[in-house]
């Protein structure tokens, strides 16, 4: 059985791995399509090597059907359809015990570590399964994970229609939060600057500026009337992000920090005072965002064809993570597991 | 009549001053007293140069007794013991619009952009009066309008009974915010390293560690069974503060940004993806923050007979200014006028 390993210093190798029989609790789940990720990458580049066990199977963006189930799973049949909410959480920390156990302090991310989805059977706990609807092809089911980051920063960003929401950054995960920002009735402007990414969201119907090109601030005032922006979203983990996000809200506004800054950039918090601007930090998802994202998906209102620009075996994975890597012209890449 | 006024380049000069007869929709107050606020040192500084017009009366925290009554006011009449809320609305930016007029875009600080209340005879518009109940002396009405900041700040840090509050920064704002949220039931901690202000603070009953001597962030995970902190306030405007304010909170827990940052800071926006923290900005305060800095005065359950530390004559505003800026050995000074 084929699997995508990763095995240290940007090095992927395809071979065969054992399948592992579901243990009391787990299943065993024919993978169909698993998206490349922004934290793949990270683990591709050796950021997680403190986490992984290597050589690791990654990817946790997936869809398939269930194989064979464990001793007592109850609720879930050979031939389910599903994608894996992949968290596992400790239950008995303070953020648990508080019912944040999304936020779990002893956290474990399944496909960093724990072993991940880019193989052909996978044995996942039960308790991370969510059921795909008749309506939703497993190719869709394999956007469910990004689509469920996207509803939990659009919930923790409070959008209401009406409101004017500006995404700093417009790669999958900024795009989604467009699209999910744009259902909820909000008014949504992207900033992005590379070409392709510009022209794929204008193709979904999403208005993107370049800052480069155009005076951000002067825009959204303009289109305020002088108030500013009501939500902005970081998605750029760039210091120009970073120094855009400040100067967009209005009074009261919000600013949802969805990007990983793996060192700590300047903040301009006399804008925070001056404008009693409030931020929090967004991370993965809970099932309710699961579940929104499997729902939205499933009325077909998200332009997901387009947002999945190239679908390839497992040998591609490291063609596809060097795009990612270099921002080529791709958006979204699954793999065919 | 003796009024003391700011001249640039820290200057301060005690001259006279011609009463301003009220005008439509103004009183003129005999000031009692008027507290030294930092704000103050910041006018003393030159920061403010680009808003004062000199010389300029400077002083906010004010207490008097309402001498004359221009044409155009109801509900107040000559002898009325008051405090002034000393902020001017334009009433018509969005900011204004959305009901957040204390952070209008056009908002006129009254002490700054408007002469203040360091002299004898005071003209302000009604709209800014709250009234000062009888079991409120002189002397403690001019703490008001620091005790409503710290209202506005606990208010908006949500502070609730049973929850733990760290506050960086034991000044005259910090040791306010800390009896304010002892007062909701919160435990509270507050981190300073001025010899002075711990030992004034224990005297109020305040627990306060000094962080260049404690662990503090071990400190807070052994007290809270390894959750960390509910809401830390940050009022020190140091690099040290900024470090600390994202270490301390818990899975979700808040920020509250009182300090004012004259430059952008580096901020470990890493910590906010990872624990979902979220940070918000305050300023000054509204009306409901005067009527409850008002109401918790007079049930006289705040020790602010050992928080006013010193009261001078206008002769002695500068050496106030001074001991302020040196973090001598003061708290809060008041100006008899």
């Amino acid at each position: 059985m084929k699997a995508a390993f990763y095995e240290g210093n940007e090095q992927i190798r395809i071979g065969e791995c054992i399948p592992i029989a579901p243990a009391a609790g787990e299943v065993q789940i024919r993978v169909s399509h698993c998206g490349i990720c922004g934290t793949d990458l990270h683990v591709f580049h050796g950021a997680m090597d403190h986490r992984v066990t290597k050589p690791a199977v990654i990817g946790h963006e997936m869809s398939g059907v269930i194989e064979a189930v464990g001793a007592d799973v109850s609720g879930w049949t050979v031939g389910d359809r599903v994608t894996v909410r992949p968290l596992d959480s400790c239950g008995a920390c303070p953020a648990c015990k508080a019912g944040h156990s999304h936020v779990c302090q002893k956290l474990k991310f399944i496909g960093i570590d724990r072993p991940g989805a880019m193989q052909k059977l996978w044995t996942a706990p039960a308790h991370t399964l969510h059921r795909l609807p008749d309506a939703l092809s497993l190719k869709e089911g394999a956007l469910i994970e990004p689509i469920a980051v996207a509803c939990h920063d659009v919930r923790l960003g409070e959008v209401k229609a009406g409101e004017f929401v500006v995404v700093l950054g417009g790669g999958p995960i900024g795009a989604l939060i467009a699209l999910v920002a744009k259902q909820k009735g909000a008014r949504v402007l992207v900033s992005e600057v590379n070409p392709f990414r510009i022209k794929l969201l204008r193709e979904f119907g999403v208005e993107v500026v370049n800052p480069e090109e155009t005076d951000l601030v002067g825009l959204v005032e303009e289109q305020t009337g002088a108030a500013g922006a009501d939500v902005v979203f970081e998605v750029t983990s760039s210091k120009a992000g970073v120094e855009m996000m400040t100067k967009l809200p209005r009074v009261r506004g919000r600013i949802v920090v969805v990007a990983i800054f793996s060192q700590p950039p300047q903040v301009d918090l006399f804008k925070f005072f001056w404008r009693e601007i409030s931020m929090r930090g967004a991370r993965v998802y809970e099932a309710q965002d699961f579940e929104e994202a499997i729902s939205l998906t499933a009325s077909g209102v998200l332009p997901l064809d387009k947002l999945i620009t190239n679908v390839c075996s497992l040998d591609d994975l490291e063609w596809g993570l060097r795009q990612l890597e270099k921002g080529g012209e791709v958006m979204k890449v699954l793999i065919e597991c």
